[in-house]
C-alpha cells in the first residue's frame, strides 16, 4: 500500500490518516468529559455522549491499525490534506452529541454548530441554553477549546510550511526550501498547550472571583482564551450582569488574541519578546483608540456614564476583533457611527499564531510596507528598498502571497455575500453573516445575526454556505483553495 | 522661472500649468452651448453662463500668457501633478454655472454636481430637472461629454506613463522605464475624438427615431456614451416610457464601456482587434450571464412577461456593470437576490480605456492569472510560469501592481464606508455610496441614495467625502495617492 502511494505521488497519505485516527481518539475522550457533566446532573443525555464517544474511538483506532506501520514523512501535498482533512473529519465526528443526545439537531445544525464551535466562530443555532443539559453545553465549550489549540498549532507548524498567505514569515526552520516538514514540533506543541490551558485555568479562577459559578466560569473560560464566543445563556455575557466579570473575560479574550509563542518566550526569561512584538502593539492601540472613541460616543450621543461606556465600548471592542463574538448588550442600538465601526473590526481579527481569526495584524503591517514600497516605486521607479519584517526580508513573494490574501479575503467575502443574498437574505444579513463566518467571530448585524439574534432561522443551504466559510477563513483560504486546483491532483 | 522651478526638481510645472489653461479655455467654449440655449429658450440663466465662460476664458488665458514659454517636457512627478491637477482645477471652474445662475446651488452642492459629471458617476443633487433651465440640464450633459473623453486620453495617455495599478501592460512606447512623457499623442487623441464624438451622434439620431425629442436625444447621448448617467428627468430614464429608446441606450452605454483604440483599430480595417480583445468578450459575457439570470427571476419570481423582464434585466445590468447609472426602475423592489447582484456588478467596470470606471476588466483577468499562479506556487514551489496578457509578460511588478489596486480598491471601500457610517448615515447608505462614488457609477441604495432617490437630502461632510471618492476612483487612486508620499515632494 506504501508503494502504491508513492507510485501516485502522495507521500505520506497514511500518515495523514494517522493523524486523523490519533484526533479521532482524542475527541473520544473529550467527549467523556460531558458525559461525566450529564450523570452528575443525572440527564439522560450522556447516553448521547457514550454513543458518540463509542463510534469516534472506534473509528480512530481502526483508522490507527489500518495505517500505523506505513506512516512516514509528509511530501507538500500531503500536508495540504492534513491541514484540510483533519478538521473535516473532527467536525464531522465532533457533531455526533448534537445528533444523538437530547437536543437532537438536525444534520445541518448540528455540523454548522460543530464547524462554528471547532473554528472559533461562535455562531450558535442552538436556543434555550440556559435549561439546556450541561453536558452539551460543556461539549460546546469543549470544541472551542479544542479548536482554539488546533488552529495555535496550524498556525505555527502547518501555515508556514504550506507558505499560506505569507504564513512563510513566520517559518522556524533554517532551510526556507525544505520540501519535507519537519518532525521536531512535539516539544513545542506541549509548550503551547501548557501557556493554553494555564491561561484557561487562570481566567476559570478569575471568573470564580467574580463569583460565576464553577460551571459557568469554566466554559466561559474556555471559549474566551479560545476567543470563540459560545456561552451557557442565550443573552451570552449580558446575562450575568457581573461587570467584574466583564472586565476579566475583556483581558482573557485579548490575552487568547496574542501570539501563543510569546508567552512561551516569556516563561523561557525573554518578556521583552513580549513587548517588543508590534503584532501585539498595534492590536494593542487599535483596541484602545476604538474602544475610546466609542465611550466617547457612548458618553455624548447616549447619555451613559463613562465607567459604564468604557466597560461597554471596550467589551464589545476586544470581543469582535479578537474574534470571540461574546455580547453584553445589542450594539446595534448605539446608531450608525458605532455599527461601521464594529464591522470594520469584524474583519480584522487578532494576531497571528494566536487563537484569532480574520485579517490579523502582521497582514496589515506587512500591507502598509508594501503600499509604501507601491507608491514610492511609482514616484521614484529606479530607487530599490527592502524592509524587514519579523528578522526576513519583505520581498515580492511575501508581498505577492499577502495581498492575494487580502484579496482573496475581500472577494471571497463578496462572493458569499451575493451568494448568500441570492439564497434570500437581506443585503445586511448576508454581507455581515459572510464576514462573521470568514473571520470567525460569530454575531453579524441586523434582526437575525445580531448580537442579540441567533442563526436557527436561517434556511439549510445558506448553513451550509457558512459552514463552508468558517472553514476557509479559519483554514486561511489557500488551504482549501489548492485543493481545487488541478495541479494538486496530478502527477 | 524655468530655472527655478528646474532647481526644485519639478520639470514642467508649467506645462502643467499650460495644460490647465488650454482645458480652462475649452471649458469657456463649451460653456457658450447652454448659454445659447438658455437664450433660445428665452430664459434668463444664460447670464450665468456668460459670467462663467468670462471668468474661465479670463483664467485660462492669463495662465497660457504666464507660463506658455516655459512649457518644456514633463518629469514623472510633473505628470502625476498635471493628472490631478487638471481634473481639480476643471471640476473647480465648471461648477461656476451651478452658482452663478438660476439655480443657485451651494458651493458644496455646486462641487458635487461637477464632480459627479466630469468624473462620469451621475450622482444628482439635482431635483425638479423636468422644469429646469434647458442650459443647466445641457451643461450638466456636457460635463460628462468631456469628462468621458478625459478619462479615455487619461487611461491611454498618462496612467501608463505613471504605471498606476497596472497599466504599464498598456504603454504604446517601446521603452518601458522612459522617464519622459513622449508628446506623440496629438494624432491618437484627435482620432479618439472623432470615434467618440462619433458614437454620441450615432445614439443622438438613434434616440431621436425611438422618438425622443432633440433635446432629451442630444442630452442622453451626450451621458450613455460617456456612462455617465446624469439625464433630464427625474425618473431618468422611465420618465420615457419608450422601450425602443431603453434598448438603444443599453447598446451605447455598453460601447461606451469598450476600449477605445479598438474602435480606431476598426476603423484602420482591423476588426479582428475588436473580437480578439478578451476585455470585451468577457464584458459581454458578464453582462449576458447577469441579465439572464436577473431576467429569469423576474419572469418567475415577480411575474413579468419574458420580453420586459429581458429589458428591465438588460438595462439594470448593462447600466451598473458599465458604471452609467440610468434606472428605468427601482430595482431594489425586484428583492433580495437581485439587489446583491446589483452591488456586485457596482464595483466590476467596465473595460480599461474606456469611459466607464470601477475596477475594470483587465484586472479581472490579471487577478484571475495571479490567484492561479499562486495556488500553482503553493503546490509545485519550484515550478516557474510567465503568462502573458496583451502581449507583455505577467511579472511580479504587474502582480503587484494589480493586486494593490484591487486592495486599494477593497480597502478604500471599506474606509470610505466607515467613514460615510461615522458621519451617520445608516450602513447600507454608507456602504453603497462608497462603492457608487468610487466606481463613479451613480445611484447606490436604500431609501435615500437608492435608482429612485437623490443626493439633496445627504450632509455636507458627506457630499465632500463622496466627492473626494469620486475623484479618487476616478483616478485610479495612485495618481493621488503618491500626491500624499513624502517622497514626492523632497529631492
Amino acid at each position: 500500500m506504501a508503494a502504491r502511494a508513492a507510485g501516485r505521488g502522495l507521500l505520506g497519505i497514511e500518515t495523514v490518516l494517522v493523524a486523523i485516527g490519533w484526533l479521532l481518539v482524542v475527541l473520544a475522550l473529550s467527549m467523556l468529559l460531558p458525559m461525566i457533566a450529564d450523570l452528575f446532573q443525572d440527564h439522560p443525555d450522556w447516553t448521547g455522549f457514550l454513543a458518540s464517544s463509542g463510534i469516534s474511538l472506534f473509528s480512530g483506532v481502526a483508522l490507527l491499525l489500518a495505517c500505523r506501520r506505513d506512516s512516514g514523512p509528509l511530501d507538500l501535498r500531503a500536508a495540504f490534506l492534513l491541514t484540510t482533512l483533519t478538521w473535516v473529519a473532527v467536525a464531522a465526528f465532533g457533531s455526533l452529541p448534537f445528533q444523538l443526545g437530547a437536543v437532537d439537531l438536525s444534520l445541518t445544525d448540528a455540523v454548522f454548530e460543530t464547524v462554528s464551535g471547532l473554528t472559533t466562530t461562535g455562531s450558535t443555532v442552538m436556543t434555550g441554553l440556559d435549561t439546556a443539559p450541561r453536558g452539551i453545553l460543556l461539549w460546546r465549550s469543549i470544541l472551542q477549546l479544542l479548536g482554539g489549540i488546533g488552529i495555535v498549532v496550524v498556525a505555527l507548524v502547518m501555515l508556514p510550511f504550506l507558505r499560506v498567505g505569507g504564513m512563510q514569515l513566520f517559518r522556524t526552520e533554517s532551510s526556507d526550501r525544505s520540501e519535507k516538514l519537519l518532525p521536531h514540533t512535539g516539544a513545542m506543541v506541549s509548550r503551547l498547550l501548557t501557556v493554553y490551558l494555564g491561561l484557561a485555568l487562570l481566567c476559570i479562577l478569575a471568573l470564580r472571583a467574580c463569583g460565576l459559578s464553577l460551571f459557568d466560569a469554566v466554559n466561559h473560560a474556555f471559549t474566551a482564551v479560545s476567543t470563540g464566543g459560545f456561552g451557557t445563556r442565550d443573552a451570552s455575557i449580558g446575562a450575568f450582569a457581573n461587570p467584574a466579570a466583564e472586565w476579566v473575560l475583556v483581558l482573557f479574550m485579548f490575552l487568547g488574541a496574542l501570539p501563543f509563542m510569546r508567552y512561551v518566550a516569556v516563561l523561557q526569561g525573554r518578556p521583552d519578546m513580549f513587548w517588543n512584538d508590534s503584532q501585539i502593539r498595534l492590536l494593542l492601540g487599535i483596541c484602545a483608540v476604538a474602544a475610546l472613541a466609542l465611550a466617547l460616543w457612548l458618553v455624548l450621543a447616549r447619555d451613559r456614564s463613562l465607567l459604564d461606556a468604557l466597560r461597554a465600548a471596550a467589551f464589545t471592542v476586544v470581543s469582535v476583533i479578537t474574534t470571540t463574538g461574546f455580547a453584553t448588550e445589542d450594539y446595534q442600538l448605539w446608531g450608525a457611527p458605532p455599527i461601521a465601526v464594529v464591522l470594520a473590526l469584524t474583519i480584522m481579527g487578532g494576531c497571528t499564531g494566536s487563537t484569532a481569526g480574520g485579517i490579523k495584524m502582521f497582514r496589515f503591517e506587512i500591507l502598509w510596507i508594501s503600499a509604501t514600497l507601491y507608491v514610492q516605486s511609482l514616484i521614484l521607479p529606479s530607487r530599490v528598498t527592502r524592509p524587514h519584517y519579523a528578522g526576513r526580508p519583505v520581498d515580492s513573494e511575501i508581498i505577492v502571497a499577502v495581498l492575494s490574501f487580502a484579496f482573496f479575503f475581500m472577494g471571497t467575502w463578496g462572493l458569499f455575500s451575493v451568494v448568500l443574498g441570492a439564497l434570500g437574505l437581506d443585503l445586511i444579513t448576508a454581507i455581515t453573516a459572510a464576514a462573521t463566518a470568514l473571520a470567525n467571530v460569530g454575531p453579524g448585524l441586523g434582526g437575525i445575526i445580531g448580537p442579540a439574534g441567533n442563526f436557527l432561522p436561517l434556511s439549510d443551504p445558506v448553513k451550509w454556505v457558512l459552514t463552508l466559510a468558517m472553514l476557509m477563513g479559519r483554514l486561511e483560504f489557500f488551504t482549501i483553495l489548492v485543493l481545487l486546483h488541478p495541479a494538486f491532483w496530478r502527477r
